[in-house]
């Protein structure tokens, strides 16, 4: 395992310092075992709380994305581990300004079945609690079982739409319905080219050949739709596009947010290349692509890949996309 | 070679063709090869332009520091190999808006070679110039032979200074000043965990076994200080500051920017791994991190390994340093 790190066993611990240490004016760490990130001042009177929380190992998602028009706390578990409850609760308790808490995670058993139990102790205290649930992985199961579709880099857009929302005053009801819309208009599908390392157990996510890529494979190596020897980056978008495209019945004069994400190794240099196509392709349909991402904004530690996400906009959801928002983690 | 492309030969004029597409209300290609990038908007009339260049296959470094507050405009190599005089020329014209403009790149033979070549045909024109190269890497000669020292992730730093000092209206010579305080200032030091790939070749920058590192590599696979066994993260940190730390004759209550740059792969939870350390030795020694940088910021594509750059502040870089940027490369 060739990692830049101390004790396997220490790796959240101390990614967690070094992560406070970094932005000691934005961000700080709460929980009896330190697993909380929270915004540094605190919350915010009247405004809608937004919480989070997942595994680790996905950097930005989901601790990054703590900041202002985003979220205001992260419970954090081990890697590609669930939070435990009473962490979920101290985050939603941090992130309480009195208007209410909306809980806003992807879609995975141990984190549903957690952030339930956080939902239902809150309840009991009269906090007055939404959930919403990601679930935006086309290739984790067909549309008519969409429950039980995981979620991937989608997080990103409903935290952002749902943070701006909330920013602007809005209602317990009303942000968790932004966040509902996000997830609900928002699909995306990745392709792994190779695994990444679980620091504790020192091996490899899953195994793959040498020529091999897997399509539609999850972020911690769950099943795809096909492995086979590696395509072309044009043929990659075009099917990824394929996945995608049904499901959101896009017409000419569309407009969708665009999210092509490195699943981590995977160079900028590539996924500009697959940008590039998926441009060309929504061009020729007449689709309008708004404010693209392009980057790193949800994955697997060291994994290569990439994924994309589309969500379909209107003029509401344009208008949240847009709102200034900022996060310590990326600065120039 | 296991990468998301098309054809390797087209693999930078498709990654130029996907970052104007993304970014088309930011950045435009110029030159006969469109092997420019500069902002959209044009040359700011009365502002002193600054401009850069290198080789591909570094993302975000060169161009995409190309915004407000930052770079002009950027001329484009091959991958690992300097842009060519014609279209360091043009750069130049685009970031022209009459008050002069800086040459601002890193000390690489070819890089200095053709950039010299564009100053003097500039100069022919009468277009004031002046050229700063940075040189901060510390493994890559003696500090007896700075100027043959290669310029790695310090470039950000002279970037980001320069560009804001730019950005208030300051002349060519302050600006040149500026950049030159960041150069000087600012020390490097980078250890590589594995090779990347070069596309057009297929073959990775250099080979290494798979439990050894090499300290002090540069991001082309230029030799190092030594090669070994993967160290702790902790013992890595502390030897990148012994090498750094010399050369800056820091005492207690000084203010430093730092850099924990990931070369690729190396994810982020790493990076915070090792920017613990870097904050508890600095703590010890009674120096302040200003604004701490913790990301990827220079990359050699999907090399794993990290770098560790420092840059002594007084007041007025700080003041620069935190002055407002943008650049489209990365957003939330």
């Amino acid at each position: 395992m060739k990692k830049i790190l101390n004790q396997p066993a220490a790796y959240v611990d101390e990614m967690l310092d070094g992560l406070v240490a970094a932005h000691p004016e934005a961000l700080r760490r709460l929980g009896d075992d330190g697993r909380v990130i929270a915004r540094a001042g605190g919350a915010l009177p009247g405004k809608v709380g937004i919480v989070t929380g997942g595994g680790s190992g996905h950097l930005p998602v989901f601790l990054g994305y703590v900041g202002e028009g985003l979220l205001d706390a992260c419970a954090v578990g081990n890697v590609f581990a669930g939070p435990r409850v009473a962490d979920c609760q101290e985050a939603a308790r941090a992130a309480d300004g009195g208007a209410g808490v909306l809980l806003l995670y992807g879609n995975y058993g141990g984190d549903r079945m957690n952030f339930d139990m956080a939902q239902e102790f809150l309840e009991m205290d009269d906090v007055p609690v939404q959930s919403v649930r990601v679930a935006d992985d086309v290739a984790s199961a067909p549309l008519a079982e969409r429950e039980k579709r995981r979620g991937v880099a989608g997080l990103v857009y409903a935290y952002k739409l749902a943070g701006a929302r909330a920013a602007e005053g809005a209602s317990l009801a009303e942000v968790a319905d932004t966040a509902r819309r996000a997830a609900d208009g928002c699909r995306s599908i990745g392709v792994a080219l190779t695994p990444c390392i679980v620091p504790e157990s020192g091996q490899p996510s899953f195994s793959i050949a040498e020529d091999e890529i897997e399509f539609g494979m999850g972020i911690h190596g769950e099943p795809g739709i096909w492995r086979g020897p590696l395509k072309t980056a044009d043929r990659l978008a075009d099917e990824m596009l394929e996945q995608l495209l049904p499901e959101l019945s896009l017409v000419r004069g569309d407009r969708v947010a665009v999210l092509v994400n490195s699943l981590g190794a995977t160079p900028h240099e590539e996924l500009y290349i697959l940008y590039r196509r998926v441009a060309q392709v929504l061009g020729e349909r007449g689709v309008v692509p708004v404010m693209p991402l392009v980057g790193r904004y949800a994955t697997s530690m060291e994994m290569a890949g990439a994924s994309l996400s589309l969500l379909k906009l209107d003029s509401e959801l344009e208008r949240l996309l847009r709102a200034p928002a900022h996060c310590p983690f990326w600065r120039v």
